[in-house]
């Protein structure tokens, strides 16, 4: 009887969880709405409903069930399997989400970073899967990141480590909402992409987003690449800046942890290889000169999946690393 | 009959030799000038007579040399021994180092970053010996630094990783001479910091080390440090750029690494509680407001012995993983 592990990346608007084999092969995959408002009790009765279906469809029992891994936003005490607090998830308040989902399921769960999970997702089996040190960076709404070095997670002493997002690139740059000024955040993610088109359209930079925003009242960074690709000037200068701040933070990541690869994953790598091409042209503007480097800086390639093949994986090294110390 | 194990300390100025026993005590040590001018072959001779001499003069003899463990000055191929060059030792160049020693002394040798080393010194044995995780800073005419990730120093893809001197945190700051701009080490070093103070006092800042430069045409770090203790106004200010500089790099390195202390080493510290205070001050003051941190920032307790404590301790690591591995 072959075990199976499922692997569940919990987001504010969905829970997408998938069903593997002991090779981290997927066996089958589920999405079901967070519905986070409804409390953690019903969130994590959600889980337990949809993993079991989706165990049925997967042909597998809950006897065959080894383990199950949780990808949450942070900051959480993950030693502990506590969600500390989750800005997209309120009623989520010092909630011992791990040990919940193990009882319900009767399964060993672990509870570790999003950004974390989909890294390690990444290196297990897309971007990083034949080399050992990686940078991975997730271009969201905000920017999450994780480490691998010699083979391994950055953790950091109480796992809230690789928040790449909180690189502070421009000491007296723009707020971020973690509080601190000129994070690579506030000034390359989605969310401040789109808030610098905005700022310099209604500064009266000419562009064709402009009639985007008179429509719509806001734009968004999906607009803003939209409008790259058809040559609007004021979309170029944006993602620019956006490429500029993702190229110093490269820079210094490959002196801090020296990569083999800087991987980026998230919704805004839809804008493609341009954005791609500024940021390691900036890359190499930037870099030392005291000897040449050879890091690859490159897209993930996984999508979605990342997360739950991520979470899967380190459930089994944990498992597998449990009976190794035995 | 007790092995023993060799730490060299290899500088542009000095050779630091220790002699130690298995549990890394010390047993002898000494200093000898480098003469790096005269070849690679010639210092690696004075190594074998200083190590032959220390040997004696700790009451062992050569056949009870277990290792030795050698720190140098980056960029080099750590994983074959190689240094690639040397500024303040023109005449190494891709020279094969370790094995050279290894041959001479007829026992194995590894060659490590020497801040790799001193970190390491200061992980085992020194100010961070009851941690896992740690992040250290070496504050001289450079600035080098080395990082601990559960109990491992992080050594990158190459062994070039912890360069953390070249994080730049300035992008339109001073250009550093490893050809980026704005690092800490062009804004923070012991040299930079005498610099800004020279600029300052030439563009007309009143203070009282405007007699000293004028006397002697240059001023140091040191000395700005003796007139802050004085209380001169521009020593202050200059300071207060310089634990700015360094407040920056903890915050970073604290969402990067998540060490559980931060260290500072390096003649600067000479500057004392005052230098120490101002960078926690700053670092307060920059760290974000999502969740309260509790790292320490602290000085080195090693002095100048990490180095040679942290090349013997990690032969014996190394030696113990190769036995583990058998």
């Amino acid at each position: 009887m072959d075990k199976v592990y499922i692997g569940i990346d919990l987001g504010g608007t969905n829970i997408k969880i998938g069903c593997f084999d002991s090779n981290v092969k997927l066996l089958g995959k589920t999405s079901v709405p967070t519905e986070a408002d409804l409390g953690p009790e019903y969130v994590v009765g959600r889980i337990e409903e949809a993993t079991k279906k989706l165990l049925e469809e997967s042909g597998k029992g809950i006897d065959e069930l080894c383990a199950v891994g949780i990808g949450t936003p942070g900051p959480a005490n993950y030693a502990e399997g506590i969600i500390i607090r989750a800005t997209n998830m309120p009623k989520f308040k010092n909630t011992p989400l791990r040990d919940m989902v193990s009882e319900k399921l009767g399964r060993p769960a672990i509870l570790e970073n999003d950004a974390n999970v989909a890294c390690w997702g990444e290196f297990v089996l897309g971007a990083g899967k034949d080399i050992t040190d990686m940078v991975f960076f997730t271009l969201g709404t905000g920017i999450g990141g994780g480490i691998v070095s010699k083979g391994k997670l950055v953790r950091g002493s109480g796992g809230n480590g690789a928040e790449l997002g909180h690189i502070i690139i421009y000491p007296d740059g723009q707020a971020c909402n973690c509080g601190q000024k000129g994070c690579v955040e506030a000034h390359a993610s989605a969310s401040h992409t789109a808030r610098r088109a905005t700022e310099a359209i209604q500064a009266g930079k000419p562009s064709s987003l402009k009639k985007l925003l008179d429509q719509n009242g806001e734009i968004t960074c999906k607009d803003v690449y939209e409008h790259l690709a058809k040559g609007d000037e004021l979309a170029k200068q944006i993602t620019d800046e956006t490429a500029k701040a993702l190229a110093l933070v490269c820079v210094n990541m490959l002196h801090i942890t020296e990569p083999k690869r800087i991987v980026f994953a998230g919704g805004m790598i839809g804008a493609g290889q341009v954005l791609l091409d500024r940021i390691k042209d900036y890359f190499n503007q930037y870099i030392w000169r005291l000897k040449s480097e050879s890091v690859e800086i490159c897209f993930a390639t996984l999508g979605e999946d990342a997360g739950i093949i991520g979470a899967a994986a380190l459930t089994l090294d944990e498992l597998k690393m449990k009976n190794q110390a035995k």
